[in-house]
């Protein structure tokens, strides 16, 4: 078995070769700012043939499944053993950044090229992976590749779900990108538990906080789940503001604003009493711009709530309570809050061993790390499928799903390190 | 002197008399709802004509001042003394009710009316006035015929203001309706505290007040002043909702959330500890439409403020108070507060002496009433030149400023009951 440093000095070394994949697949899919890669689009399969080409002259086995997902393997010692799969997708937002989704692609593929350097056998198959249609925004639906690779996505969605641009079904997109709609429908998925022993996402962060922490990496503690209420507002009445005195009033801005202070409170108390990475956004909140005005008592006010948490137990308390605030602040206010439809999703845990293979990496190179929890990613998918899941998030500027999103080079060659030791640990470890 | 169960008999007669005015501006001014009577227009002098002929049939002198103030008098025995003035506004909103303003101008040729029918001479000159542009929509400030009237606008605003419907200014509107915007600029006010003793206003409530009170007429205690912040807004920065823990956001909803709830908390402080007859009002809070998501962080909210208030020192205290809290939140939150101009106008007293007047005639006449603070009026501009002045205010129904607003002939009678004891006891009070 190969040290954790060879691996480590192999992976700095193909830092070009990462480079000049970010740079062409940017070059194909530029938009007047960012790039713009549609799930299943000649942009995004794009980005993915860079990677194919690549793989093939690394004399990786290359493989597309029926959903168009791109698979580049490393054999390993025992070719019957479960694998180890890294990887990302290859989609972007309309002009996103490069990084979101590719970096996690590339670096995979990074991992086993300096493998291939180091002529290294791994105990079992390394699998690179690189997948379509993780961002919500063309579908609907977020993790469109990843369901179909694990075998989450009912087979009717195939054809109910429409991309936003083009307003054609998914399986069109999928048939005119060359693959077969019809076979996913009927082929057992790709990757099981019983075929994976492990997926290790790595992504950029996406928020500031390794930037303030001043550390390269950061290694994912689970995914948060929501509860999201999209559509929530209050309704009240319209009133002169100077001659309707409080007592007669239905007033929908003082009744929001006491219903989203209070959960704030609830949030802070929570946080206190424990409960970990919590966040609590109200992201809109307006009155009717064809109705307010500055001397009108508010008749209505619209709003968006969207707690995350890791924690199940904090979502339900959180769901509770904004349901009786609600209910408390309509009567005691003389307002009517329609909450409207709540969505969001269960919290995922992250694999505590795959978590220690990559801690511990990080500990061994003497990188320096943080760990936090992060949101949604294609890693969910795999970790709900049965598959034990971890992810390494690296810093990165500007946030992300924006043009100004980018990220060092120097940064992710950190996190691509970390990646791979924990890859080996993992192949070592059944 | 006539006693007042006479006079109160006597108005009562002139219901139909009032009745068939109402309709009559009513039908010259009808719009798809509602009314419509700009300031300065064919409808709202065909208003003030509807007066002019009903007065010179009554036998009163009838008069026009350079701004187009009608005047209508009942002479009295000592014509050299100081006359008592009621009065109100011509103008209407846009789709507005019929009675607002207007009802306060018939009201007042109502009494004359009464006195003529019981061949009464008063001891000094009772004196009914029309007045144009008392609603703000049309040039952009209120009581612009009142204004006029005691010469409290500056003669450069006359070609200054500017209709906003038609673009063009006061001075073409007035010239246009046959009076003489010159002699305005050079002519010693109509109204001054020299020719007249009291200023009476009658005038729908525009809440709900009296009818929740079921009692028909209200004398106001006092105008109510403004502290408001028509563009005040919030700066932060956007943020992905998941991605950026709470340490790290500069949140403009919850900044602006905590601000408001804190100016609420303040207004109930100030109310327990004594401050009468304020309101408080956010009539708009929004987040911005071409930005905002539910999953993003809100790097910008837009909001108004106002405080009405009768004291002079709670409208200093809020002042203040929004400042202070503006500062602290701004630091604690990470978030610019853009307060923007503060506008909004002094409270002012209405005369005891004749606020007596009134409470005393509806006491007299067993009509209930009930005492409250009241939103600007014509009468404001005549208490502030000089001109003791008071207000009844008469019970309605759907507020007031939208085609809604109505009022019962019944409620209105008994008002202009009171109007006309409190207008025969102020001109026998020196």
């Amino acid at each position: 078995m190969i040290d954790q440093a060879s691996l480590a000095a192999a992976i700095a070394d193909r830092a070009s070769f990462a480079e000049a994949m970010f740079e062409e697949a940017r070059a194909a899919s530029a938009d007047v700012e960012g790039v713009t890669r549609p799930a299943w689009s000649a942009a995004d399969m794009a980005a993915a043939r860079i990677l194919e080409r690549e793989a093939k002259a690394l004399g990786l086995e290359t493989e597309w499944d029926a959903a168009g997902n791109l698979y580049m393997t490393l054999p390993g010692q025992d070719r019957a053993a479960r694998a180890v799969m890294s990887g990302s997708h290859v989609d972007s937002v309309p002009r996103g950044g490069n990084y979101d989704g590719y970096a996690g692609a590339v670096a995979s593929l990074v991992v086993l090229a300096a493998c291939r350097d180091l002529d290294v056998t791994p105990p079992v198959d390394l699998r690179a992976i690189a997948m379509h249609g993780e961002e919500s925004v063309w579908y609907g639906i977020a993790y469109v590749g990843s369901r179909l690779a694990v075998g989450a996505l009912p087979a009717a969605e195939l054809d109910r779900l429409v991309r936003a641009d083009s307003g054609r079904t998914l399986a069109e997109h999928i048939r005119e990108c060359g693959f077969d709609p019809d076979a996913l429908r009927k082929a057992p998925p790709p990757v099981t538990p019983a075929n994976t022993r492990a997926f290790l996402e790595l992504h950029i962060e996406q928020g500031p906080v390794l930037i303030d922490r001043n550390v390269p990496v950061a290694v994912a503690t689970a995914i948060r789940g929501n509860v999201r209420f999209p559509y929530a507002r209050c309704l009240g009445a319209y009133d002169h503001s100077a001659a309707c005195p409080r007592e007669y009033r239905q007033d929908t801005v003082l009744a929001t604003v006491e219903l989203v202070s209070r959960l704030e409170r609830f949030w802070h108390e929570q946080e206190a009493a424990g409960a970990p990475d919590t966040v609590f956004t109200v992201g809109k909140f307006f009155t009717d711009p064809a109705e307010h005005a500055m001397t009108k008592v508010p008749g209505r006010t619209d709003f968006t709530l969207n707690f995350g948490a890791t924690s199940k137990d904090f979502q339900e308390a959180a769901r509770a309570e904004i349901h009786r605030l609600a209910e408390e602040i309509a009567v005691s206010r003389s307002v009517t809050f329609e909450l409207g439809e709540c969505v969001g999703s269960d919290p995922t845990p992250l694999d505590p061993v795959v978590r220690g293979h990559l801690r511990d990496a990080a500990a061994g190179l003497g990188i320096g790390s943080h760990e936090m929890a992060t949101v949604g990613h294609d890693a969910s998918i795999f970790a709900r499928a049965g598959i034990p899941a971890a992810m390494v998030l690296v810093r990165n500027q500007n946030g992300s799903h924006n043009p100004h999103e980018t990220m060092e080079l120097a940064d992710f060659i950190e996190g691509v390190k970390v990646l791979g030791g924990a890859m080996l640990a993992a192949a070592a470890n059944p």
